[in-house]
């Protein structure tokens, strides 16, 4: 199993992309390809005594920067560290890409480079959300912004194939981001999607509200790319302000600051636990192959985790998996459009 | 200044409505009329010891429960608390309506009785949100699921008059909740009104992420009631997750357990500022009148507060200030058509 890493990517450069690979290819026995600029990285590797042989670097002479564009990465950035590690996927030379880099980069060269999954209409950001009950999967979390009723239903089955394998649960419980419990509750978009959810194999339980995405009621969470994302991001604000707030108070005290280490400690837990970037990464799926998507200020840690979770679904064959269901869903609207016609 | 009480609208039922009455009635000088069923208003009365000429009833013979839908009311309850508190303000007996019924109820009576502010498309809900350096408005918070950019516009008028007169800032910075904080960054329709806000005179600061929302970047953040309701209850759900964990790991540990009220109070003070219901309703702007909702949940004292607001609204025209924005916007609008016309 090799894993190709965007070893420029990243906002600390190539140090915790090179740092993980190697705690990777110690840990968990895969081979890891870092690319990027040559140079750089020999340096980095050396630097760090490396002379793991499953450790190997593929030179790309150019980086996207973090705030370039995908249409420009598309036309101007063929050569970039990213894309070459995305050809190396297509190419059947690596099982999965890894980026910490620029997200709209790593979309766009998935997208044009592995090309979606025969059927999916668009791929989604699956991320992982702490809940009161151990974690839920949460898609679209910024691959789309605007989406229709059958995107919602395709990123349900994805969500549905996802969850199985990273929460091991045989039959996750697959709900729809709304604003209300009842099925009549919701925008256009979700009314639409709610009937087609209801419609199909999975086990659906609805609408979801706001305040259930926490409390554990769905293993996995539906919503378009701007809806989750706006929620994952008023996450992080919730979590960071009840922080600041909270130590405020308690520093005011002597029994506070005594307790302080008792507070700071499950506050950075739970920060760590919603910022996905510590979770390991989050897959873009729907697209053909592992593309695990890094936040800016991953650790080396974090990019172990993701190489580590790449390998998993990889192994999984979660690409083929979704494929299957995404082609079974097709099946049932085309019979459902042949009974519509003949009726 | 008079204002109408929807006294059978709430969880707890008259209680605290009629509590909340004869708080404000005693403390801010107003006169409350208590829309609902006379005898067991008038037996709530007499069980509080309340001989206040100021607090006066209306009967009502029916009640809108919390299921009914709002095309429901508005065919068949118009005999309920919520709609005859609402006609008293449409025929001048009272300066603003209060519920803490049935949100869809509330609305519904507001839309048909006081009818819409002339040039307004659609109302919205105004909320309150703590900030790390204060407060901020956010709308809307659930009146409209499905908005158009001319909508974002319109609801950025009122929440920018509302938070001159909430906030006491002269020129409040007004902010379009969105995915990323460049130009670019949206969907269709709050990219498009990107640049309708960005033609307007308000104090327009372009988009602001999630994460901004609590940081106190804006005092003002618009967004669809879709997106506005689920950033609410995520809101909620963080807040309630952090404290249940944080509780759980400091309930763990002698020293944690000295510390427990320090951490508790802090967090329930927090709950109740993101909490709209205790914070003393929101108004629903854009209507012809003073219209403020309240939580279901709403205490006595949530009751009074909201009477509180509703007079400084009232006192402040607030429903006159709005409709000289929303004409001045659409005069640029025909201007600017008129500009294109004659290119």
């Amino acid at each position: 199993m090799k894993i190709a890493v965007d070893a420029m990517g990243g906002d600390h450069g190539p140090a915790p992309n090179v740092e993980g690979a190697i705690q990777a290819a110690a840990e968990l026995n895969v081979a890891v390809v870092l690319v990027g600029d040559e140079a750089r990285l020999q340096a980095q590797l050396q630097r760090m005594g490396c002379r793991d042989p499953r450790i190997t670097i593929r030179h790309a002479p150019q980086v996207v920067e973090m705030h370039e564009s995908p249409a420009q990465v598309a036309r101007k950035k063929r050569q970039s560290s990213v894309w070459i590690a995305t050809e190396l996927v297509k190419a059947g030379e690596a099982e999965a890409v890894i980026s910490a880099g620029n997200t709209g980069a790593a979309m766009v060269a998935a997208f044009f480079v592995l090309e979606l999954t025969k059927g999916v209409e668009r791929p989604a950001i699956a991320t992982m959300l702490p809940t009161l009950t151990g974690h839920a999967v949460m898609l679209d979390v910024g691959a789309n912004v605007d989406c229709t009723a059958n995107h919602l239903e395709q990123f349900a089955l994805m969500g549905n194939e996802y969850a199985k394998h990273v929460l091991g649960k045989v039959n996750p419980r697959v709900g729809l981001l709304s604003i209300g419990e009842e099925d009549s509750k919701g925008n256009e978009v979700t009314k639409e999607a709610f009937k087609l959810l209801k419609a199909s194999p999975i086990n659906f339980i609805g609408n979801v509200e706001g305040r259930d995405v926490y409390s554990g009621e769905a293993d996995v969470v539906v919503c378009d790319g701007f809806i989750g994302n706006v929620a994952l991001k008023i996450s992080e604000g919730v979590a960071d302000t009840i922080k600041k707030l909270l130590l405020k108070e308690i520093g005011g005290s002597f029994l506070g600051r005594l307790a302080y280490p008792l507070i700071a400690a499950p506050l950075l837990k739970l920060k760590r636990k919603i910022d996905y970037a510590e979770f390991g990464g989050a897959p873009l799926l729907g697209v053909n192959g592992i593309c695990m998507i890094c936040h800016g200020r991953s650790s080396a840690k974090a990019i172990k985790n993701a190489i580590r979770r790449a390998k998993s679904l990889a192994e999984s064959r979660m690409t083929d998996l979704i494929r299957q269901d995404i082609e079974e869903s097709l099946g049932r609207h085309r019979q459902e459009a042949q009974h519509e016609a003949s009726a």
